[in-house]
């Protein structure tokens, strides 16, 4: 078995499936197995002699210049990495007057003869790369106008390294393009986590803050890799208990951890805390005393943390407390907490998933109409986050319309990196291609040519603050993310938020030459399916611009039948509106909702006619009848059929391809990615079956030819019951 | 540095912790930094060349014969162990005409010239391990009855080998005493663990049954090293869910994991699960429509899980359903699951731990006023499950009454592994001493030699059914149990359930030697204080027979004032009774409850008088002046004040003998033992200010010379609130 890994630390057979497995093990007991904790910081042996013999001699004679905790940390990585890839023990100097292999220094500490004219401009996080030949000699340089700044030079070397890339001649310069990359933790303090399906929160709060759990660390060298600079650590929808100095202490812990990585600490602030940690009867945003019990309770953590980052808010819904409780707006609230942290050099992020009192408002438009109007009345250390699009997360939804119509205000980009409506932790699903296709939409405002991704770099409104947010996929499981795969979107979601335009073929390639091997067998292989991967949930699940179709609460699996629940907008009928007529929602100006009007004139027009909407977004915008022809002159019954069949065998397709790459993965991630692919096969059929079944009562059409006929009846999909889906809500349980 | 580990496979390094680590650090970049998740089986390489020598010539030519599910198991341990520990890939053959350095086969397989004629008996459980010479040649025979009993036989041949054992002439013949060596999770299906403080469980059951963690192999891989040979995988305040055929599914995949490692898999029974699964409206089990349906669920649970253990049941107590909610007894209902089970070959193990509804009772009386009459009763496929003590796993209980008191019922015994009342998973409690303090505790009944151990194994009684439980405590950390200390319990606990009467010395030195190192160094300065670590917590919590005296609820840190529950017996003041007069629980017959007549009557005499009583049991079973006398002529108070500072100074002198090892251990788990250390030396510091404290308010008596003076007064420890402290039961939350 040709296995490019090495030598075992633990046992990896299972005898229960038999002797086949068994004489497979004969032969592979030196195969390294592989648990997954390492992620793409693996630095596993270079077994290329040539690439060895380079990488070594530019290791031969090292200088790092300076001496702080973030210097540090960086000397420990780089010596942690040349250590394994190389098998030396490097010897780092921090003296000047030598000449040596590797450099690195920042700009004002380079030694005279280090030339970087003519290398791009570089902002504070900022890093340069590259070769220099000094007197018949060749030099590697990594520099930066700070220690951060070479940190990130420092790991985005040793991922070169990693992926065997030749170093010869190598010019780099990288800067982020976005000030604010962070990590969203919806963690509750009983560690339990909403919308987590990677085992509980790595946030071990009874032990802290004595006990500094080595994950703690690996989490600020994960994330420093790929240049995340932030994490809210608690849960939107906040408990007012992290706020009080027995948490303020635990959390500085961690804020004392993650520091020399260059990782600020946020957290969410509950609304009512004044009231609920007994200190005020009124949380009312524009009550004196209110603004003051901020004021000292912004001092009280700032003491404790001076760069502690700020504070995370969703306000006004879903239950969660906020200043229209006292007759107040989003703009009353958000700028009472920024003048309390502002001067410590605080942020606050104001969520705008809002729910509208209207239960009959479209869902689309509720956020649109609540915040568009208060353009330009935040206070300028305030950012307005925005989840990607207008519903929630969906596999597929047109970019979130507030983005280009709030040129006044800082936007800040949510993401979710946390699979709530794509599967779980079970599914392999590359999502920087999702978030690559939002950042990538043209808003046509303010100009013709804009994007989103421009408005959140605020290369449009050139606005101080921002930011982009992930909500995070961590747990406590060994693998850090449930599936293998997952530590995919963790990985690519920090490179697009330090660079939207970074090439997704890049991110994937990167990811799979780190995670798994360089073997380009290996990477050429399975580089199409990751990227194709994004698209077969929105084939299985909802196609052709459904959408919100799961089952309720727990969101795991298909419920399009879902139609009694606390507020219309929750149901799923109300987002596919399935009758005899016909299937969508109509949000056009003439006949629906209007919404494509919270969208600017040329894409309104575009949206107003299915005749000129993307076909992937029909549904999103129209509701047309089962016999509607689409381009390729077939129904849009048996469209619709067609793709659920598409995405389907798409993942058998992919499930295949994994696993004629066994040669080249150790046994234990082997093993579990076959046994997730497996699953995400059988739930993609159940998908299609559930829908499809559903959807005919209302067509009364025959399937589609290419469609597999269920071998199950609604009934039965209907009967299936979940109570103990992971990461639902406490209080939905 | 002496490092006696090896290369390193993660970064190590705590940049926070300054340039001093920074420094260590570069001096030992080698060391093998460890995460604890390989337990008392990581196999490491052995640098003693003689040893090596040795076992390389044994592992030259190896035959291990037969061919089973559980011999592939054997064969794959077998191999990652010499692979490991030798750094040589073994060829193993099975034909048997050869002459092999090492053989391992079944009597029945044995060559002729093998001879095992003069050693001791084994059962089918029992393996030898013999060296012979054969025409000049030294060869190891491993052999047993059973397939079970080779695997034994060979977790134990690599343990005598991680240890580092001379196998020259060497003769074990080993064959456990319990027939049922089971671990007890009190695990809820939404992957909470009651009494867990190791993170979430590790039964992932929204994967299961097509997800196969890795954790659960080598969870029964460890659990086979040391003999266990059952488990239930559910909490005893038990979800009638489990039994539906959803779940059943999913606990088959478990069982089919853990049948080649001889691990049974048993459930617990919720009484009431006819009426709450829909199909009834009572649970009568006097009810034939009842009684159908066991049978009826036992046959659904059988046809899946041919070999499954049977029901563990907690019924009429703490909130749990039971016989008597329908006017039965306990009888009524083990015998009705008994007989559901019977024909398949499964057992019942009925709980004892239930509560008097006279809450006047003496708490340590109720369950043996309850059971005793019962003695007899119980169909012959039930035992009567016991905790250690009459109360509920404190530091210190006397042995529980009903030990020797039901001469015709099958006790089994229930220990805690899990550190309920022990400091959490930050506290160093070396349990396996309590255990067998238990264990080897005389019941004079039936005889005057009689032993607690003699009872549960069934030598007293001639009974075809014993048992050992250990409520266990693993969960989801990386470590396994939290706290890599932790790991020594479950270790000690499978050793003495093998033979109650394994020395605790052995047990200490194989894991301390397994876990860390050979080096006599490190096994000479620790093995002492892992020894005394047991008695420690019983000095800083419940010194001279106290008990009882935790904060309500989650059981975390002290709460003597705790005085208003739901029932008197659930607070810390209806045990202490501290008043003016004195301090204990009167239990003798003449002042008192009585309950020493619970004992045999030459116990009750020794208990009934203060002067005869143990002083470790003193106020356990006596109310006694503050000014009483004790042996050493000081008064109780004062005595009092001195035992909790002996606790506390105890502790103080275990962190600093751990720090003289720093050399001997690898800087993670190094770490990692040194902040629970001084988490668990601050914690024995709380406990003895807020117990003494409190005391002071009775006694009004100066606190002794010898104790230090605490630094805050009581109010400060009564003001102490813990709202997510881990493992407590979420319907308490």
């Amino acid at each position: 078995m040709n296995n490019p890994v090495h030598k075992s630390n633990k046992a990896i057979f299972r005898p229960f499936q038999g002797l086949l497995l068994f004489l497979l093990l004969l032969s592979s007991l030196h195969a390294y197995s592989e648990n997954g904790y390492d992620l793409w910081l693996r630095y596993s042996l270079i077994e290329n002699e040539a690439i060895r013999t380079q990488y070594t001699q530019f290791s031969s004679k090292i200088r790092v210049a300076g001496n702080s905790p973030t210097i540090n940390a960086l000397k420990s990585e780089l010596m942690t990495g040349l250590n394994k890839m190389l098998d030396i023990t490097p010897q780092i100097s921090s003296v000047s007057t030598e000449s040596y292999a590797l450099i690195i220094a920042t700009i004002s500490n380079l030694p005279d003869n280090a030339d970087i004219t003519g290398m791009p401009e570089i902002n504070d996080e900022g890093y340069i790369i590259m070769t220099q030949n000094v007197n018949g000699n060749e030099r590697l340089i990594v520099t930066a106008r700070t220690d951060i700044g070479l940190l990130y030079g420092t790991f985005n070397l040793l991922q070169l390294m990693q992926q065997q890339r030749d170093l010869q001649n190598i010019e780099v310069a990288s800067s982020p393009r976005i000030n604010l990359r962070l990590l969203n933790h919806w963690d509750n303090l009983d560690r339990t986590v909403e919308r987590g399906y990677a085992g509980a929160s790595i946030w071990n709060w009874q032990k802290l803050p004595e006990y500094i759990d080595q994950r703690y660390i690996d989490y600020a060298r994960a994330n420093a890799s790929i240049g995340i600079n932030g994490t809210v650590v608690t849960n939107v929808n906040a408990n007012a208990l992290i706020l009080t100095p027995q948490y303020v202490d635990k959390v500085k812990a961690l804020a004392d951890v993650f520091r020399p990585y260059g990782i600020k600490v946020y957290l969410t602030a509950r609304f009512s805390a004044p009231v609920e940690l007994g200190d005020l009867d009124t949380a009312d945003p524009l009550d004196p005393a209110v603004q003051e019990w901020w004021n000292v309770k912004a001092n009280e953590i700032y003491n404790q943390i001076p760069d502690f980052g700020g504070f995370l808010v969703k306000a006004n819904s879903e239950g969660q407390p906020g200043p229209q409780n006292y007759g107040r707006n989003h703009v009353d609230g958000a700028n009472m907490l920024a003048a309390a942290v502002k001067p410590h050099g605080g942020i606050v992020m104001w969520r705008a998933f809002v729910y509208s009192p209207d239960e009959g408002a479209d869902r689309a438009s509720q956020a649109s109409k609540e915040f568009v109007p208060y353009d330009g009345q935040f206070a300028e250390n305030v950012l307005v986050q925005v989840k990607n699009g207008p519903i929630d997360f969906q596999p597929r939804e047109p970019f979130h319309p507030m983005f280009g119509a709030m040129p006044k205000t800082p936007l800040m980009m949510e993401f979710q990196i946390t699979q709530e409506y794509l599967g779980f932790s079970t599914h392999l699903v590359f999502l920087p291609k999702l978030f690559q296709e939002v950042l990538h939409s043209r808003t046509y405002q303010p100009n013709r040519n804009t994007r989103v991704a421009d408005i959140i770099a605020g290369t449009e409104g050139n606005q101080a603050l921002t930011g982009m947010a992930g909500v995070a996929n961590i747990g406590s499981d060994i693998n850090w993310t449930g599936h293998i795969f997952g530590q995919a979107n963790w990985f690519g979601f920090g490179k697009l938020a330090w660079d939207p335009d970074y090439s997704l073929e890049q991110i994937a390639e990167e990811w799979l030459k780190m995670t798994f091997t360089p073997d380009p067998e290996f990477v050429n292989s399975f580089l199409p399916e990751l990227l194709e991967s994004r698209e077969m949930p929105v084939s299985y699940m909802t196609p052709l611009g459904l959408h919100h179709m799961m089952d309720a609460g727990h969101h795991y699996g298909p419920g399009p039948w879902i139609s009694n629940m606390s507020r219309p907008d929750w149901t799923s009928v109300y987002y596919h509106k399935a009758d005899k007529s016909g299937i969508g929602f109509d949000r056009t100006t003439t006949t629906g909702s209007g919404a494509v009007n919270d969208y600017a004139p040329e894409l309104a027009k575009l949206f107003n006619d299915p005749a000129t909407t993307p076909e992937e977004l029909l549904l999103w915008f129209h509701h047309l009848p089962w016999t509607y022809k689409l381009k390729n002159g077939r129904t849009l019954w048996d469209n619709l059929g067609m793709k659920y069949q598409e995405g389907v065998d798409e993942v058998g397709q992919m499930l295949e391809t994994w696993k004629s790459l066994r040669p080249y993965v150790d046994e234990e991630r082997y093993e579990e990615i076959l046994m997730h692919l497996n699953i995400q096969f059988k739930e993609a059929k159940w998908w299609k079956n559930a829908c499809m079944l559903y959807f005919q009562e209302f067509s009364e059409m025959p399937f589609p030819p290419e469609m597999t006929v269920p071998d199950k009846d609604l009934s039965y999909y209907k009967s299936l019951k979940f109570p103990y889906a992971p990461g639902i809500r406490p209080s939905w349980d």
